[in-house]
């Protein structure tokens, strides 16, 4: 039962959720009315907290320092969840497996947080949440199925069909960095490694590919341009930079296409740091023209940006993952 | 009301219901009963039937052969549903488009179907109906989610995700024909124009691809040899065809690759004339094998064969697409 509010009635009356976005450096936590409406932020670094004990300490921090902020009583919150990078079974509660800067293997997380928290708690990828989040909240509200395509560091896309997320039978939908694309290596690649498309495409990927090929008389920008200084200098007509752009919307133009074929989804949420990079997203939609009477995809820079995995994260405390 | 029954009892109070699968060579019929089991087949080429008046008009003829071969009154048909092989909009019932060979464009075929037969109408692409039957009554029955693709003269998938069909937002889900994979041109192909894919390990591109690099000193096998054919020479270790059959198991690999890492689907059942051919699935199985840490999947050859769509039509008819 919920009690008798005590400073702000109107809230307490319909009650809060907190949305958890658990990063390998950051920890960021948002604080939603039942609408969905964010109404106070919370940040820390995470690098001496990365077990999932210490993690669970500090969400615990930032829950309290929220309500605190509020002015909100604990039984003001009605739900929380919390996306982690990487595969999570949303049944269980479980994270199966994260990249190397958490290490986690099979932390119920789910139920450290309801212990820890009292409230009713749910868990998914990050990934996933933020394609929930564009869903709900952000470029795909008009829409019934679309994908989100993650790229930042790495690659990576959360699918939504008929208004719910496409999780697969192992929890690991939307794997595309490992996708065989022409144009990128087609070996298999040792376990724990990231993708060959990753590795072309994924913004360290960009970085790669841009020192191999870096060469001062081709380029004004220098060896250790990260992926978005280089769109920028491709933008600007510098020769080299150019051509790692062409290369990395030409794949990403095949990524989409395979995409489509088999989901037969017809927009793409492009978010991330370097996929919402508006000369890649323009490049991508320049690949994709001769392809458009086969595969008529429409592209979307994300509206959530930076926010989507948490918006994503409300959504889903909020239940409103039909 | 079901009619009282006039010779077999047990079969008409629970009814009956026709499968029916719609081809650009033949049309074909099964009656079944409330269990799905078989009881009558009909089939009849199509070449003077092929608009889409006179298909409905052969349709109904076939469902009264079959109502008298099993001695029924049309009360006991309880419903009917029709494979097309096209894309195909199974809210409002209109096949959308088909190959050349029928060449329909927007034919409400459900509501002539209805109009004519009397009976409660479902219809669905004869892919998706291929793998609803092998989920519900074939090589799937244990899994909820699978992917059937059908290797035949063309190249298609059906794919089956938490025991649903995946249509697509636009009905066509799963024209992997058109997939980018390494090893295959890359190039838009035109409207109407197979896709790539579909030209290099379609049986039809099979053969193609068999004519083009034909030498006599090469293979024992003629110019004019089918796909099976060139399967059944290279078990045989002839050298031209098993650098055909290499190619294409390497092709398929990289596509069941694709449709894993998007899907997350692990079970994949291989039909079709081509596809259930064993060295393919032999081939095909060896070349995943380097992936597997990765990419876990599990090839079936199908186990209702040619049956595959006209099983699934009667489990559309009867209502087990969940």
């Amino acid at each position: 039962m919920p009690q008798t509010p005590t400073i702000h009635p109107a809230k307490t009356v319909e009650g809060h959720v907190i949305g958890i976005d658990i990063g390998g450096t950051n920890l960021r936590l948002a604080l939603a009315n039942a609408h969905g409406d964010i109404l106070y932020h919370w940040s820390a670094t995470v690098a001496d907290y990365r077990a999932p004990r210490a993690m669970v300490k500090l969400i615990r921090t930032g829950v309290e320092d929220l309500l605190h902020q509020a002015a909100l009583p604990w039984t003001s919150l009605k739900a929380i969840a919390a996306g982690a990078p990487g595969i999570t079974n949303v049944d269980t509660g479980v994270v199966i497996v994260t990249s190397y800067l958490l290490g986690w293997r099979d932390v119920p997380l789910r139920d450290l947080l309801q212990t820890s928290l009292g409230v009713p708690t749910a868990i998914d990828n990050d990934v996933n949440l933020a394609a929930l989040g564009e869903s709900r909240m952000g470029a795909g509200q008009e829409a019934t199925d679309l994908v989100f395509l993650a790229i930042g560091t790495g690659l990576g896309a959360g699918i939504i069909v008929d208004g719910k997320l496409l999780r697969g039978s192992r929890w690991s939908a939307g794997e595309i960095g490992y996708m065989l694309v022409p144009g990128a290596p087609d070996q298999p690649v040792e376990r724990g490694d990231p993708g060959a498309l990753e590795r072309m495409i994924g913004g360290e990927g960009i970085r790669e590919q841009w020192q191999r090929r870096w060469n001062p008389n081709h380029t004004a920008l220098s060896q250790d341009a990260t992926a978005t200084q280089i769109f920028e200098a491709a933008s600007n007509t510098d020769p080299l930079a150019q051509s790692i752009l062409e290369q990395t919307a030409r794949l990403l133009g095949h990524t989409i296409c395979n995409l489509y074929l088999v989901l037969n989804c017809p927009l793409f949420v492009l978010g991330g740091g370097v996929g919402m990079h508006s000369a890649l997203i323009e490049e991508t939609e320049r690949h994709l023209k001769p392809w458009s009477p086969r595969i008529p995809v429409q592209l979307k820079r994300s509206e959530l940006g930076s926010e989507a995995q948490i918006v994503g994260a409300i959504c889903l405390a909020l239940g409103c993952q039909l």
